[in-house]
């Protein structure tokens, strides 16, 4: 069986916005075929998260983070379409970040890691879609983090992308996203196991990873959707565990769910660094204010969608981008989706998500009554 | 001086929903004289942080939690009213709660404390009440969790108050509000200090409650207000620490000073009852749905207010308590304000607040321009 992940090792010195790594190695996978003029190329950028692994694929066939918008005559149709799913710079699936082994030190990088930005996420996914040869791109694609990578790329390589794809992103953070990332980040370090960033791999911080995770749940999502979902119904009595202060009702046994599995996945000190890279991103750093750096951005179309009730990177962000980029002449499609699911609708509103993004990139779906349906 | 804060000893055993105390005692403090009727009685119910202190008097002149709203020619006149203050039963200002010995085995109650409801708080203060010789009150009022504790009040004791003023209040916990606080309650939990309740005075679990504030502090504001404040104002190099991953932004240190003057000032295991008690208020349990329980307050008028901001108490609850009231015939008097402080708005925002609780007590105030601000 072929290995689904390839990496491609960046020869020489990567420059970073505060530092630099020799050789670093950015993980990747693709889906599709290249075609011969070398233009159906899809850069897909991911949220904090997420791996490559978008998607399933005959080399791995498991199920990825956007199983259902990636694929055989899915609305990202790989079929038509050669996608390219980076791990991002400073991640923990494939590409060097502080859980690497710095090779000047043979020790992990740790918090010896430049401060990671995410327009070096950016530079590094154009160092994979040079390797393999494409000079330009069909579209970059992004949701959360990935759309701030996505608008970032945009920016940094104006001529690369013909389309550009922001789904509940952000052309900078608001202090309220930055609060409740800096405490997530300060809950980790706050944990004794974190210990400055040296910790091993068996002893890392999970009291304070899981904690992180719960208070990143509740950004992700909006309290209709809690509501809805769980409303203030109790766990039965079974399943109490008799602890003082532990679990009464059925929300926080969700919470609890999303934490186990969350644990043990992803490195703390990688989380620190994306989280922090989000903090500091701000398109305004490109010439001055958000208007000018939007204007810097070369595709000559653009989607930029996102959720009503998204508290992390709220829809008046989104529509911030999509007026910025107006300005610019663009042909520009905007959505403000009434979903519920919050910041995380893009991963699970796929009866609204779906039929937007087939209709930017004109796929040609099988279910066009369940597709169409969008408020 | 006189001793501002009085305490009544309730005699023999105090019944709660699940357990009791012997002889607990609960703190106060009044403004005003009761007159000769004995009917111009206002009892007031707190937040779960504030001592009975809500306001300066003769006897204490430090500034209380609720200055602007109460004294002499304030919207809550003390000229006119006989104001009873009481700290929440379970608190750490007075009245008995787990950070108090019992008497039984003359050790800190901690954990020992029985499961604490919104119910046994208000009971609690209708102790003192019926102490201090009053047979019916002008009105009951409160914000917060004291709102859930006066509409609890006014179902416990129909006859008592003639008017409720429920502020930021809540029918019951939404599951967001319930989850934010659960995970504050874990966070303390999961500080090594903590030792399962049994911590010394001199080793609070500080970290815990410091990080539990900074999240309690982001449900107690909004996004808006952050924004406004904020922005992305980055810290001055001089006030850096060099710590990787310390504060980079304005909005960072903001939290990291509230979370600094609130550190030693509460009892943790006093927090997590609080904390818990609002959680489980559920006006349904007073016969069966919120409908129900609402219909059987006996206050003829209600005046019923919160900020459209609030993130925690949202502004469709208070319309609940409101429409409830008013499927009961009452006087009801209801305000959604466009605060942008969130929950923390009848706090803070007086210029909104204050006309509309003077208007309600026919205060006389003599800065009708400033005072009729509401938008």
């Amino acid at each position: 069986m072929v290995e689904a992940r390839k990496i491609h090792q960046i020869e020489g010195t990567f420059k970073m916005r505060n530092g630099h790594l020799e050789q670093p190695v950015v993980a990747y996978e693709t889906w599709g075929e290249l075609n011969f003029q070398r233009d159906n190329g899809i850069l897909l950028f991911t949220g904090l998260s997420p791996s490559a692994h978008a998607a399933s694929s005959e080399a791995d066939p498991s199920t990825g983070w956007w199983e259902q918008m990636l694929g055989d005559s899915k609305p990202i149709d790989t079929t038509k379409y050669f996608v390219i799913c980076v791990n991002s710079l400073g991640s923990c699936f494939g590409s060097t970040g502080p859980a690497s082994v710095n090779p000047e030190t043979r020790e992990p990088y740790g918090l010896q890691f430049p401060v990671l930005t995410i327009e070096d996420i950016a530079h590094a996914g154009h160092e994979v879609v040079k390797s393999l040869g494409l000079t330009s791109l069909h579209a970059v694609v992004g949701a959360s983090m990935g759309g701030m990578t996505s608008v970032a790329y945009s920016i940094l390589y104006p001529d690369m992308a013909e389309s550009l794809v922001s789904i509940s992103g952000s052309p900078r953070a608001t202090p309220f996203a930055i609060s409740m990332r800096s405490l997530q980040r300060e809950i980790i370090r706050s944990d004794p196991a974190w210990n400055h960033g040296n910790y091993d791999k068996d002893e890392e911080p999970v009291i304070g990873m899981r904690l992180a995770r719960k208070l990143g749940m509740l950004t992700y999502r909006s309290a209709a959707e809690l509501e809805k979902r769980f409303g203030r119904e109790l766990i039965p009595d079974g399943r109490q565990t008799g602890e003082p202060f532990g679990i009464d009702f059925e929300v926080e046994s969700y919470l609890e769910a999303h934490a186990d599995k969350w644990i043990g996945t992803f490195d703390a000190n990688c989380y620190l660094y994306l989280s922090r890279a989000m903090d500091l991103f701000d398109v305004a750093d490109h010439g001055g204010s958000v208007e000018v750096g939007l204007s810097r951005i070369g595709a000559r179309r653009a989607l930029v969608i996102g959720a009503e009730t998204d508290l992390l990177f709220p829809i008046e962000q989104q529509k911030q981008i999509a007026d910025g980029l107006r300005d610019g002449q663009r042909e520009v499609t905007f959505h403000a989706l009434p979903s519920i699911q919050g910041h995380d609708a893009f991963l699970v509103d796929m009866d609204r998500f779906r039929p937007i993004l087939c209709d930017f990139f004109n796929c040609s779906m099988n279910q066009p009554g369940k597709l169409r349906k969008v408020e």
